[in-house]
């Protein structure tokens, strides 16, 4: 096992009706901004819910927080906050809102430069605004966690950035309110959940034996609720599965002690950036054609992957372990709904040129728990997902 | 799935020759007092190294804290940091260590009244010493949490208490340090850290997917790892496996949203407070009994059991499953040389009456997931043990 600290202080308050415990975890006389997307949360009354929760505290809002939050809408947010001195933040979304809220809160007191480079320059964040979240949509795990992705639409970047600053303070976990998603949201919180779990456990073994048991714990939980959420939206249990699962998949946890890879996300990134596909949908694009081309290097634990998960007869060849455990992966994305070649998408071989040129552009040149995903092999992949 | 609240700041640092971290972690300018138990951290070095680390601080000793630590010991140190004015408390050592040192970080500031009542009345603790703790034996998870158990000698009470604020700032854990052990210690430590796991997973189901796999991850890691770490003591990543399923038995985490048991802790903690033996080894004597007298309450859980962690066939009965999986649990203890019947330890008959009345007297009346186990259950459960 490798050498590892963890640390992950986030409060969760999980459950039906939780939203109450509001007033107990933001300090009393904050001025409190409401950040959120578009308007589902208010055509469901989750937002009426909340300030009504929040009726003896100074609100304001800033919705239209776009899936893959732009740097350009994050700034008016900030400029925003500066101006009326907002001291504390609630993120009521996904992970794009809580994302975008975690750039804010280091962008606010940083007034020197421009909040940009804290991000290209991973510059040290040596305060942020407080923030907690209500969670609607079980896919990234920012809610438990310090990382964000924050997209720059001039220029075409979709950057990743972490923090110990970006905690969320606490953040409140009702499954019902993931009732109303729309079936392709759920589907793609599915994925991403699940390659989240894969990216920091399909690399090589190190005998972290407790973090894969629980890497495939969530791993075989969202593969026995995932279709269900898709068939019985409103069982609570189902959602409540998927909800806890997706945030341990990014909480740090699993991936304390072991190599990551991370290489499907960055390229999914890259893929989101120049053609606006939905993060999952470059997961699911990407993913199973990674598994492929990297099978050597990922052997040993795909082997125990498709032993642990899928219960594929040890009788027959590696190789043929190997290839039925990719193809299970990727049928269940298909199941999910979640569609796996560019072909789906309406794109081409035109992408690879692109993306590759992308990678590069962002330094993206040595991916992968071994740095082995170099441009030209990421053309590979990319090659083999058409 | 129940609704519950998870945090847990604790951060840890695991790996070896992580000790040099310390400097990173205690406030410079601290005046530190460092708790420990006997001699053997003195004997292989453990002492001398956090001294030399450490050497830039004003340091202070205390040792002698006994294993299931006494008020009366723990009192002496409070008194000596009140006159000498410590302001860090750094543990070295494990449970017995850790858990008696938040006794005294939460009594320190209690200068009102006898500290004593902050366990028996479970009155707030407002404030308390900041501490770390250096881990030199799994088992107990005091390492990341915040309760502690305490034992007044003067009146045969060994009692359960915890608090928010008396999470360690940080504990290392260096799986090197636990190579000394002498092997009673390491099989209890196994057994204990099984246990913690037990009494938060074989309740009744409630749907928490997610919780049952990370416990049976850990069920499994310890039945794997624990005779290896008794045959080859030096082996790192036995030890690591071990040392980080047994903190993650009890931090929190799989017993959030299930329902919990800990009717077996609060039995042995009698047996322990009137008999002496080892806290394991009262764990592993009222175990497999208390399993076969609520095997009913407890069936889907012990069919789930014995179907996932022992691979017990489906085509016996569910009686012959169930009865298997408890004789496979039992063999499991006495596997790793701790025994499973009073007779064991030279106590018969005479211990059931004593035990019971000690259940009364300390209001141990309606334990387990559904305060199903009155003393009369108890009762029972020890005759099984005999």
């Amino acid at each position: 096992m490798n050498n590892f600290q963890f640390v992950n202080p986030t409060k969760i308050i999980f459950g039906k009706d939780e939203i109450v415990k509001l007033t107990k975890e933001i300090p009393s006389g904050s001025k409190v901004l409401l950040i959120y997307g578009g308007g589902s949360i208010k055509k469901f009354g989750l937002l009426d819910k909340v300030k009504n929760t929040l009726k003896e505290y100074n609100l304001g809002e800033f919705g239209g927080i776009e899936p893959n939050p732009t740097y350009e809408t994050l700034m008016k947010a900030v400029d925003f906050i500066r101006k009326e001195k907002y001291d504390f933040l609630l993120a009521i979304g996904g992970g794009s809102v809580i994302d975008g809220t975690k750039f804010i809160a280091a962008a606010v007191p940083f007034t020197n430069d421009d909040p940009w480079k804290l991000i290209v320059e991973q510059l040290p964040i040596k305060n942020a605004l407080p923030f907690g979240t209500v969670l609607t949509l079980p896919a990234t795990g920012s809610e438990m966690n310090n990382g964000a992705v924050v997209t720059r639409k001039a220029i075409n970047a979709k950057l990743p950035f972490r923090n110990p600053a970006l905690f969320p303070k606490f953040s409140i976990l009702d499954p019902v309110y993931t009732y109303t998603l729309p079936k392709k949201q759920i589907a793609n919180g599915v994925v991403d959940a699940f390659i989240h779990v894969m990216e920091q456990y399909m690399t090589y073994p190190v005998a972290g034996m407790v973090q894969d048991r629980f890497a495939e714990g969530l791993l075989l939980t969202l593969i026995e609720e995932g279709p269900k959420a898709l068939e019985t939206p409103e069982d609570y249990n189902v959602r409540a599965n998927i909800m806890w699962a997706a945030t341990l998949a990014l909480n740090g946890l699993i991936g304390s002690g072991v190599p990551q890879d991370w290489s499907t996300h960055m390229i999914g990134h890259e893929i989101t950036a120049l053609y606006g596909l939905d993060h999952a949908q470059t997961l699911a694009i990407v993913f199973p054609s990674m598994l492929k081309i990297m099978q050597k290097d990922k052997a040993e634990k795909i082997l125990q992957y498709s032993d642990r998960i899928w219960n594929i007869p040890k009788n027959i060849s590696d190789a043929d372990r190997i290839a039925l455990a990719i193809t299970k992966t990727q049928d269940f994305f298909e199941t999910m709904g979640v569609k796996t070649r560019f072909s789906d998408y309406g794109l081409g071989q035109e992408v690879i040129e692109k993306i590759v040129a992308g990678l590069k552009a962002h330094n993206m040149v040595k991916l992968g728990e071994r740095g082995a995903v170099t441009p030209e092999v990421a053309g590979k992949v990319l090659a083999l997902s058409l």
